[in-house]
């Protein structure tokens, strides 16, 4: 906890992250928190999960409504290590996540300062405060070193 | 099935809506098929599974996807009652799903023609074939009813 009593639970995001690489999977981690704890986390997994929609922001809000009993995860924070995809950021509208904080942007696939600009749609039903830059140059190096070993 | 050998499967999807509605769900309905065979379907169920993911088309996806043991369901349709979301054309665009059938469209929460455009964004990775308007009266009907219900 810093000076402001602010917590970062992107160290945390990151290691799920990392946990992903060593599965082989794109190295992205989140994690729900709700009043400074951490009620559910996960990494990518769409390739041994076979499933297209195992996306660690997915995966974290599932867990953390089935925690808590609730289809609505208000007054929860979402920390995840790349900017949302339009499938993830529509998921953190439905469930009502009160803070998204992103480390890395992603002009290719992001949906939140990019392409479909999920939460800027007059239609969006919930827009939570979004955070971005924490911890954005681990989460870009561990991308970039996930790509190039693949090529 | 028709003269031209096109059968639809948006019956089976009003049918699915009708069932969800019966347990208390928003009226919305799914079904993967490929070659002509349902491999998959569901409907709505974010209440009764406390996920806010738990849309028909999300979960008949990952059914889909675990059936054939494969995060793509390249090949696949997907009939829908009601103009994806966000989060489900992202799921769509993800699972590179061939053709989309949905029946009414959704000025205030779709996002294919409306809001969000997900498959008109440049980065959008995969587009399906969209067909729109099979069964619109059924399931839009389907859905006033049930929102009339409940005010």
């Amino acid at each position: 906890m810093n000076e402001a009593g602010f917590r970062s639970f992107m160290p945390r995001a990151l290691a799920l992250a990392r946990a992903a690489a060593d599965t082989g999977e794109v190295p992205i981690g989140a994690v729900v928190v709700r009043d400074g704890q951490i009620i559910a986390e996960a990494h990518n997994s769409p390739r041994a999960d076979h499933d297209p929609t195992a996306h660690a922001e997915i995966l974290a809000i599932r867990r953390a409504a089935l925690a808590l009993g609730d289809e609505r995860l208000t007054g929860c924070d979402l920390w995840v290590t790349l900017e949302p995809c339009a499938m993830c950021a529509g998921a953190i509208a439905h469930a009502r996540i009160a803070r998204l904080y992103y480390a890395a942007s992603d002009p290719k696939g992001g949906a939140v300062e990019h392409g479909a600009r999920v939460f800027d749609q007059p239609q969006c039903l919930h827009r939570p405060e979004v955070y971005t830059g924490i911890g954005e140059a681990d989460a870009a190096q561990m991308l970039r070193g996930f790509f190039r070993e693949r090529r």
